[in-house]
């Protein structure tokens, strides 16, 4: 074989880790006193939703370090790692998964799409605004 | 070869989302005048980066209200959407993408690696605990 | 009452804060399209919460502006004003202010308590760690 | 005088906690061995700041628990007094204290100077969005 590329490639890479994810879950026998991963699940929303924010605000400060020439792009792709990571056990823990979410970026058209929409609540915005007494 | 499934792959879905942010940056043209992600470029990190921080903020309430019974999966998978939308843009400013995001978790060796990770940061924290006066 | 310091102090700005936040609620008529906190708390728990975890992000992004020489502590100043501002809205919303939030720092008898808590913590999940296979 | 409550007034509280944090200050002897606080300044922004995205969404939810009928009005009180705390720790690190933050909210003129800024916030929204081709 000499497509090495697709052994690696992203869809296969976020796919797999679902399943794996998938896997963890308590309904498949993860066992908390052996992965990470199943002991969030295992604990319930809260413990992967406080991970989800605080994930968050260390690529902020990684987005900063950087801003400020320290820091490091590898520090800042780490982090969104993380980030992304955990939000992905959140979506197992209700039967989601990255399929969705890109299917969902794909509903939207790409980023026309996208812009789409946040040009509607700017929109929504003004109008908000111009209807409100000073 | 005849795939189809490629054009619709969510690897394509990202990295053509990553093409079009790249585009809309200042350097490409971008106009902050006419897309709402030329306008978060141009304005710079903190644009960005708040919304990062508002996005992670709104998939938790998505998901707490998943787990009390209202809400919808439709609505937590639009929002991680969103946040993975905006960290995308965070990471095109600083010449970054999805595939450095998907290369890494691949480099961390499927989810076992992210387990080894939490697992020695988690002794690391025991370690530390341990050292420590009471 | 000559007791004009009272009249500055902290204590008292919070109170009266708090006092003017009650005073927009539904239930005490405030009006949604004359202020902002009426309009937040007439929008529901997700309006305001989403802004407690946007002025939680933007005052990491300002600290770390300070961190790098740039910035200005007034900038941090003002963040953390936004923060315990909204922070107060949330409180307000659950019949709840900042006095049973001073209580509580006053009930984990001052900082001291509060480190223990802290230092109990990390004992916890040290043990948790301790007992987890590897 | 018969009013003991002025020995634990939400001022003196405030006042009191952000000396005792002073105090945990590497400048001022604070031993990370010994002091959770301590600990946090010495490791510097990121310990602390990381502390702040993450209490951000305990309050998020535990006010989501709130509104879903389950959790505690205690809770919420805790997680935001959590959340004061370490914002009261990244102001010391840069010099600041939570008098500071009262002044800002005094200078703003109670609730009304804040609404001002927020609608005219808002306004400038109305205004850039008004001037966006769509």
């Amino acid at each position: 074989m000499n497509a090495p590329a697709h052994a690696q490639s992203p869809l296969d890479v976020l796919l797999r880790l679902a399943a794996v994810i998938d896997g963890r879950k308590p309904s498949a026998g993860g066992d908390p006193e052996r992965s990470y991963v199943a002991r969030l699940l295992h604990k319930g929303p809260d413990a992967f939703l406080k991970k989800v924010a605080e994930e968050a605000g260390e690529v902020v400060m990684a987005a900063k370090d950087l801003q400020h020439g320290t820091g490091s792009p590898q520090a800042l792709v780490g982090e969104v790692a993380d980030l992304w990571f955990h939000s992905m056990i959140a979506l197992a823990h209700f039967g989601l998964g990255p399929a969705d979410v890109v299917a969902e970026l794909a509903r939207r058209e790409g980023l026309s799409g996208l812009e789409e929409k946040a040009l509607r609540q700017a929109r929504a915005r003004e109008a908000d605004a111009a209807s409100r007494p000073t």
